[in-house]
């Protein structure tokens, strides 16, 4: 037993952490990662790692410029740190940032009481947190390829002797050209993965991206939706993170096919003016709407460069822009204001 | 007597309010401006009326395409209504918006209790309101020409027997690259025209306005600013009346000669890069930290068009673009983070 216990200690510390796929290394030590493998907080960490690495690797494929993605470590003074992944100017990826964080500190009394708010049973005062996730948007050139943008993340506030957790994210498909089987095969994804772990996850969980990325003043959705949550807590620790993991892991299968499909499609000038018109309005949603970016950029200490490289490297607004009924315009128009089911049971 | 009645009643009800000079007839009807012509309500909106239309023709008169301002005069629903003027894809103004709107209705709940943590001494409830006001934002084309908003604006709110009102308003700033000689035109004539109607003004009303016009998230300011002031009810509603009109009336001989001293200079790629950078900035003031705009657009049946003129044609981000310290671009960057006083007593 001595040897066995020996053994093991040196399977975990040094040769059972492979950090070489990753983009860059941990925000954690490697030993700390090694000797806490069995915690969630690490678990996540080394998921979202590996998705980060992964759907880099997947946009550098198909990216044909030769650009790769540019790869910044901070730190943040009041605890943790992250990893931002930026491809900007490419060919086919006008700007495509792909960002993980695994940050730790003290959560001030306003953000408790928004949490108790929205049901958290939680103390007054400050409490302690730690938060990790993966985040990515990404903006091809090519105005017939749709916008993507993801977010996976696990969140823990220590009350006392409680940890209250749980997990959050999404995906969702921004397009500027409504193509119907683009959304079908998007939303077919999806369900596949929900579905593996609870056939009610997708019509809820469609719904509330609907719900979600939805811009009053327009009277419009941002996209064609995808699947949003948050506060999933059950039915286990374990069986969310096999369930976050999933539906991270399933991005790349939603939309590398898309790219693929259109990234040699010609398009003209209209077409791309349009683009940029409709990423004004995803700026829009972002800077007024968006509760991650809203409360990513009061957090004190935030790095804003990360948090806003979801914004496009171009917009434009034109006043009274109004697209005819009848035109490819006007039909995604159509779309956004009468959101549509686009998977069968 | 009589006769004199007579031609008095003669001259206010038709040949006295000349609607021939203003961008498109009036809110309220003509007939009802005659008849009211005491009325704070109506000399405000007499004001703004004859300040689009001067601002409006100045502007035009340096635009070199020929391309004039469009009118677009709309109502709302629920009380009150506006006249927008925008110029788009001018060869001197890429956009350019002067917006009137005088409206009214009931005051939410929600509103008069903003109204009250701000020192107004409001009844609960829904209230009566009352408001009217010119905001402008110009984006030139030519980088070297800055950019220029102002707002001007009358409230009036009915509790009971008695009607709180109230002015507010400003004029900043926005260059793309820094001249000295610009700002200090710019704040002179400010300087001017408040020292005409209290020597404090300008001090204290060019401070909150650099306070006003911060981006946080980015620590710096918006341009080079201005003037900014609210609540303003001393010493008579008269005479806040003669100062607000006075600021409005500056607005053109502040502008105007920067829009006339740069717009044939000849420009770089780059430098016109920077501005849409710096055009992306503006965006995100105006849509995360603007309170206009942010209450404006949570309105119900507000204008999204009009609120939303302020945004420019083209906006551009780029992740971490960190300009030298000792370029054009950073010198701007380093008055941004550090606001100067451009005027000696």
């Amino acid at each position: 037993t001595l040897f066995t216990a020996g053994f093991s200690l040196f399977s975990t510390s040094k040769s059972s952490i492979d950090t070489s796929s990753f983009m860059a290394e941990p925000i954690s030590s490697v030993e700390y990662l090694a000797k806490n493998k069995d915690d969630m907080k690490i678990k996540v960490e080394l998921m979202i790692l590996r998705v980060q690495a992964e759907f880099c690797k997947a946009l550098e494929k198909e990216e044909e410029s030769g650009a790769k993605f540019v790869v910044d470590k901070w730190q943040r003074k009041e605890g943790g740190g992250g990893i931002t992944c930026i491809m900007q100017d490419g060919k086919v990826f006008e700007k495509a940032g792909v960002n993980i964080s695994v940050i730790s500190g003290m959560l001030p009394p306003a953000a408790i009481a928004r949490m108790r708010s929205q049901g958290k049973k939680l103390s007054d005062g400050e409490l302690p947190f730690f938060a990790a996730g993966v985040s990515s948007v990404i903006h091809p050139k090519n105005p017939l390829i749709p916008t993507i943008h993801f977010n996976y993340r696990y969140f823990e506030v220590r009350d006392g002797d409680t940890v209250h957790w749980w997990f959050g994210g999404g995906t969702d498909l921004t397009p500027y050209y409504l193509n119907v089987a683009d959304a079908v095969h998007f939303h077919t994804v999806l369900k596949d993965t929900l579905d593996k772990h609870d056939k009610q996850y997708y019509p809820k969980f469609k719904k509330w991206c609907d719900e979600y990325f939805y811009i009053p003043h327009r009277y419009e959705t941002r996209g064609v939706g995808g699947i949003f949550f948050d506060d999933l807590d059950t039915p286990s620790q374990e069986s969310c993170f096999k369930f976050v993991t999933d539906c991270a892991d399933a991005v790349k299968y939603s939309y590398i096919p898309l790219v693929q499909r259109h990234k040699h499609a010609t398009y003209s000038k209209q077409e791309r003016e349009w683009q940029l018109l409709r990423r004004g309005r995803y700026v829009e949603f972002n800077l007024i709407y968006d509760r991650g970016t809203k409360f990513g950029l009061l957090t004190p200490g935030a790095r804003y460069e990360s948090i806003l490289m979801s914004l496009p490297l171009k917009a434009r607004w034109e006043y009274m822009h109004q697209p005819g009924k009848d035109t490819p315009e006007g039909e995604l128009l159509e779309v956004l204001k009468n959101p549509r089911e686009w998977v069968k049971e």
